[in-house]
């Protein structure tokens, strides 16, 4: 399949739902604040515009840099933003003109459209219903890219040989002390990524040395300090290949104290714990559940959740936590990362995550991070 | 003044504001896709956090990593967000009880709250009056943070020395051929701001060859590819120091035909015009408007905003364009980047960006950033 019948396709599902649904216009928004990538998974612009899907099948791109447009998305029409000022509630009138939307029909506005903006937008649109909801399109599209299609995990299988490629690199290099600061390891990743074919990192690298590793995502992000000295670093990162996005951390503990050993391995047991536990059918609750509970009995708690799901998005679906509202059911081709960790003021944190693709019977491991003991 | 004073006399601005507008709770929020560095100004917790203040002149913070607020941050309460299950409308009910806000008393909420969540805060809230809008509490801080404090300045003048010193290291490795890929060039800037005393770079570099100079902002934002060949090579990047961000951009434009000379002259002489027109007084729309004028003359036409405010936000006010909506007038203490640029698919791009501090009677200039030809 061309990437252009890949959009093409992943717009007729957002076709079908709009008749199901009968809504007669929908906008994606990717802006400042209101980052969105399902623009680039239905039209492949990577960043900044309006798309409008129209219940009578047809795309129409509103992008800021129509340049890049023209180079990287597929859709029906183009025009560019600057037609309309700029403003997004003027995009959407016209849209609806120029796909002839008649009085009445409902119209549907991305979540996170903030509230003051909303009033301009129904002011905008009077005459339409307008809606703007949590369990609409947005929670549609969730669901529909959580189950990865071929193309997909083709491509996240690129992306996690490359992140494995990088994990083996690094441990390697902190092991001979060739990297020897968080900067020298984040620096590393940005370059060697790169050289190896991805877009960049997929958010920006958390490399915290012992001094550092005891908050959840230190900041910032990295320093001149050292890495992999005596205690627990931490080092969180990801590569975005063709947009995809994988998720690893390794800790490194080099002479760890007994007490910081018992941290390690409450982690790496748990890690396995959730790992085993992942299968088509398996609500991630209980195995965020059950993961709790490991740490609970030796005293401790982890102070975030479980694992997410990777995509687009660093994180998207499937959720994997322990929250009465968290409903998500594993399924085969969904790619999702797992990173059980404990944190502690004095002793450090340690971390230790790894993505894994749900398959018919079980998963499969993607990636290839580990606690290293030095 | 201490950190912790600048912090309280700043919040004081906030609670004189809210004396004034009759509002009993304001609520500030940084979290992913609603970023807010309101945040950081208002009690120096970089991150992830809700903040409380109250009309009694208290303030609450809610830290989503409790560990990492008691080394930075600066309020009078600290209560970790799992207390609230890390649901804001939940906090936010308790905030209130906590403080003892009177039933009918206003509270407000940040206008980047979706219209969803909206909902739940006003469900969480019954029997308050809750406000979320444009023109409150986030339009008075926004006026308050464009015009700096003399701390502020003070940090202003090191990121400014350390980004102009960049900007030579650059362009002297340019010239002698030892910086040679987007990639190059934008990890010399991560490692280099670092070792200067940054947090790190204030926005993702953008590294744009030759070939990909026509984009406003390229993507992928740096790649392996040359930088620096033939034709224009667009290079647009910031350092954060403390939290503030400079926001320069050269251009490399070796053996330059003479439609891309007529580009180059054309951003040099909007450049100084823009610089010549900055002064205490000056509507930032007229300055925007000259240089537009200018390109309209010579056919051709910025897709861009000329110029914006610099802070804790790579865009703050004052915004610098034409548009009827903006009504910002310069005031000594602003800093600003001024950055014309002209693009063209065929020639490639060209953009001029430097960093300005508004005195009280013009600017003075504060990077060096320049268009080199070779």
């Amino acid at each position: 399949m061309t990437e252009e019948a890949v959009y093409e396709t992943r717009r007729r599902r957002v076709y079908d739902w709009m008749e199901r649904e009968g809504v007669a216009l929908v906008m994606i928004e990717d802006a400042e604040n209101r980052r969105d990538s399902n623009l680039r998974w239905l039209c492949g612009m990577p960043a900044d515009a309006l798309l409008f899907l129209s219940v009578e099948r047809k795309s129409l791109l509103v992008p800021w840099d129509i340049n890049l447009a023209a180079k990287y998305a597929d859709s029906d029409f183009l025009k560019a933003y600057s037609d309309f000022d700029r403003i997004p509630a003027r995009a959407c009138k016209k849209a609806a003109e120029f796909f002839k939307i008649p009085p009445g029909s409902e119209i549907e506005l991305p979540p996170l459209t903030a509230y003051p903006r909303f009033l301009e937008y129904a002011d905008a649109l009077a005459g339409f219903g307008v809606l703007c909801r949590n369990g609409g399109l947005s929670a549609e599209l969730e669901r529909l890219r959580a189950v990865k299609d071929r193309m997909e995990i083709a491509l996240y299988r690129r992306a996690a040989a490359i992140t494995s490629g990088l994990v083996d690199a690094l441990i390697k290099r902190f092991c001979t002390g060739k990297l020897k600061t968080e900067t020298e390891a984040a620096l590393f990743i940005e370059a060697e990524c790169r050289k190896r074919g991805c877009e960049g990192t997929g958010f920006e690298t958390l490399a915290a040395g012992s001094a550092r590793s005891f908050a959840i995502h230190a900041f910032p992000s990295y320093t001149g300090e050292s890495f992999g000295g005596k205690g627990l670093s931490i080092l969180d990162f990801g590569v975005r290949y063709s947009g995809y996005t994988t998720d690893v951390t390794l800790t490194i503990a080099r002479g760890p104290s007994s007490e910081q050993e018992k941290l390690l391995d409450l982690v790496e047991k748990a890690a396995a714990l959730a790992f085993s536990m992942i299968k088509p059918g398996a609500a991630t609750a209980s195995v965020a559940s059950a993961v709790d509970a490991l740490f609970a009995e030796a005293g401790k708690a982890m102070p975030h959740a479980l694992g997410h799901g990777l995509g687009l998005d660093p994180h998207e679906g499937p959720m994997i936590r322990n929250r009465s509202d968290n409903r998500w059911i594993l399924e085969p081709g969904m790619v999702i990362a797992l990173e059980p960790g404990l944190y502690d003021p004095v002793l450090g944190g340690c971390r230790l995550e790894n993505d894994a693709l749900v398959t018919e019977h079980g998963a499969e491991p993607l990636t290839n991070s580990r606690i290293v003991r030095l």
